[in-house]
């Protein structure tokens, strides 16, 4: 069986008429008899071409102010007919039905016209109702029909049929019906988002995925669907992985929290913050973050909340890391820092983030709300006797944003406006706060007079008497154990001041 | 203006009978007139209420074997005209066209006939074309016209009217063209994802999510979208939180690699085993577990690879824990885990699950394959003048199962098949360890002749000499730095046993 068609016959009918022009020029060099109606049938007479209005083939003018062009069984039975069986080809005849074999749709742009900000009644209008048949119809004759179902479509379609003299196969037309599913799903989809309040439906219709070298590990394909260049300008270095993007991610979602404090600096790894700090140049913060944790920081993802200039580019470029992040870079930095061929280079732009959170789970998907909430001085209860000093209250606000970036269970130690070291990951808080001690103590730091935050309340009094043996004097955590007096009666027994947030702040 | 509408016709044309015949009398004793076609026209006849045919409205017979029966400008213009417009209502009478109200249509279940698995072209004749035009058009013109549109929605319908007097209000008919637009976006989701093979497209459509007490944390808001009722029989215990469902998922995939093996138990907290042990018994698997770290297990998940037995249970019962999940449970082990009011039984199923995993990132998604690959015998290329022993050989491919669900950076200690320590979430490999020797020691855990898994190659020799002096044996790990000779001769100078995987297991 030849499953190769030749195209004669075409319905056009398209919202966008870039790039129609060769098509149509095309089709008509092939003896192609083309269809149309409204602006494209203007547009194709322009080019001096000769084209049928639809309302000819149909007998039916265009009605309700255009709401009802195509939908009338000679079109679609045009399309629809199996060409293969006999009672199809004979009730063509009987009913005088002309043979479709190309369909070119090009649907008016929905989501642009929401995004515009148009009414609701002009976005109800603009909804696609023939167009869409068309499309849908031609895709389901695949086996017959061409269908080319958008703008984006119109150049890979040119191509198929100059090179195949006019003629498609029937793996062409299958994948251009592939595509039409594409775009009807996609509008749809759209058009429920757009009405929906209920979220108990979730839908989701992304394309132009961008092919990753492979996933969290070699053996893994891995894809990225968002609009990374609306986010970043990329200046330099390779291409981004998977890991990389999942740590950009953290970085950027830590960094927002320090978007309005003085120049701050975080290094990052396998999502967690390792060494953060916030001091009067950039340079400074760099080199207090790095001191937090300098094993770690190698291979690291780094971000600053500020200008990167050549005095803070110049102590960067000692360490080996796979990304740089900043809203800008003064000239002479960009050269520095451009010196390592790998190293990656990002430009980070203004630009919200999605406030919804979808992971899969099971044979399913858990979708929340991004945890938004920031804690502040408004938020602190002070529950013990011992008030914290306002330079504890600053430390306290500093440590509990990076405790809500870092993976739980978590603890964090910070002084005077930098990250002396956290436990991360842990099964148990106390084992997190074990390890943020000797984190700390592996790098030299001094724990006397710093502060400890809490992701999530303590279960026992254990934590804070291992924090006030290492040198703790103020704690904030969210509260709200059984057992939290017996954490506030050791506080007050030993002079250690503690607050409660009452927001957790867990993230896995 | 007054947007509260009566129906007084309807076009009714569905796939599921099923509730339908009290919409028809509810109609039929409002006077509402009926139009039909084929299956439901024979349907309504039959409980003989009155019904126009479709062909008589458009003169026009069903064609091409079906294909093309309702689309016709008749039809669509009457489902379609704008009521408050004078040129419309003008067009209506000059044309002869029937004002439709109501417009009822359930589509042929396109999923079930894929999932059935019927060939292409069976397949492809499911695909409907006049259905979703009809249910388009109506949900587009809601401002006039009630959709209802699939079998789901009749109960919701029928109530609507009986309330309203055979009326429906705007809010009523947007609610209604809202899940229109579901079922159409649906639909083609589930058409395209069908015939597409590019996994640089990415559509998701689910509905019926679960709305959770709350998502990580309480000031969140949560869903879970999955098919819980298929993976799982829960037989006692409160509702499962956000935090418990990524437990459970975090459980079952761990305990997939050790399905063919002797009872084996584990515990888990924040996504990460804190216990697991494979013994004889179910008892002394859940003992061994529990004792690789009592103070972590409290308020866990705990998961067997067996049926939980009487003997089991007793012990379980000792423990606080959230949640139990095993593929049985002897009866009076039943009424043992009971008697904890909020505790969670789970028996589960083996049903498999997907294979790609999706997740936010930046202002998009990250989607990719699961990590399928589990290490086993043939893999391990031993690089050490020392070879692993057999029980070496094994506890090394137990150990580095449960590396690979663990989050990175990640170290597991393993002897005689128990988890004697993890390091987890590091953001250094050498903190991993640090931790994991750590913790081992502060359960009294003798590490000599015990085992070492590494999700990662290890940069420095640093990792193996660490290892070495807590009294490791043997190493298994990916291989692959650059630095490995390093890591090689320190092993071969001291004894210790060294197989590369060639395969990484980085999990965040």
């Amino acid at each position: 069986m030849n499953t190769t068609k030749t195209i004669s016959s075409a319905l056009i009918s398209v919202f966008d008429k870039q790039g129609l022009e060769p098509i149509v020029r095309k089709l008509h060099q092939q003896s192609v008899t083309i269809y149309s109606t409204g602006g494209t049938e203007t547009f194709i007479k322009g080019l001096g071409i000769p084209v049928i209005a639809i309302e000819e083939v149909t007998s039916y003018p265009s009605i309700l102010g255009g709401r009802v062009k195509t939908l009338h069984p000679k079109i679609f039975g045009g399309i629809l007919n199996r060409q293969d069986n006999e009672l199809d080809v004979q009730q063509m005849e009987a009913f005088d039905i002309p043979q479709i074999d190309l369909v070119i749709v090009d649907l008016y742009p929905f989501e642009k016209t929401v995004a515009s900000g148009a009414s609701e009644q002009d976005i109800i209008e603009k909804i696609d109702i023939g167009g869409i048949s068309l499309i849908r119809a031609a895709a389901k004759n695949f086996k017959d029909t061409v269908i080319v179902a958008s703008v984006e479509d119109y150049s890979l379609f040119l191509e198929t049929i100059t090179k195949n003299n006019g003629a498609t196969t029937l793996e062409e037309r299958k994948m251009f019906a592939t595509k039409a599913f594409h775009v009807s799903s996609h509008y749809d989809t759209a058009i429920f988002n757009y009405f929906n309040t209920d979220a108990t439906y979730f839908k989701q219709s992304v394309s132009g995925g961008q092919v990753l070298r492979y996933g969290e590990n070699p053996h893994q394909k891995g894809f990225f669907f968002g609009e990374f260049d609306k986010m970043f300008t990329k200046l330099h270095g390779k291409e981004l992985s998977y890991n990389n993007l999942l740590d950009v991610d953290a970085a950027v979602n830590l960094m927002q929290e320090f978007k309005n404090d003085a120049p701050t600096f975080a290094i990052l790894k396998h999502n967690n913050a390792c060494g953060l700090a916030t001091r009067p140049t950039v340079k400074e913060a760099y080199l207090h973050a790095l001191a937090g944790d300098p094993t770690s920081a190698f291979g690291g993802v780094l971000i600053a909340n500020a200008t990167i200039d050549k005095a803070a580019a110049e102590e960067i470029n000692k360490l080996f890391c796979e990304v740089v992040i900043a809203p800008g870079y003064d000239a002479d930095a960009i050269d520095i820092l451009q010196e390592k061929k790998n190293r990656i280079l990002l430009v980070q732009h203004d630009v919200e983030l999605p406030q919804q959170q979808v992971r899969t789970c099971l044979n399913g998907l858990l979708v929340q709300d991004k945890d938004s909430i920031t804690d502040n001085k408004a938020m602190l209860q002070t529950v013990t006797v011992t008030e914290p000093t306002a330079q504890e209250v600053d430390d306290m606000i500093f440590a509990s944003k990076i405790c809500k970036h870092t993976k739980s269970n978590t603890i964090v130690f910070a002084k005077n406006g930098q990250l002396l070291a956290s436990g991360t990951g842990q099964t148990s808080r106390v084992d997190a706060l074990r390890q943020a001690v000797e984190k700390a103590r592996s790098f030299n730091f001094d724990l006397n007079g710093a502060v400890m935050a809490s992701d999530a309340f303590f279960p026992f009094p254990d934590c804070v008497e291992l924090a006030k043996h290492a040198g703790i004097t103020a704690v904030i955590q969210p509260g709200g154990s059984i057992k939290d007096e017996l954490s506030i009666n050791y506080c007050n027994e030993n002079n250690v001041a503690m607050v409660f947030t009452g927001t957790r702040h867990f993230k896995h």
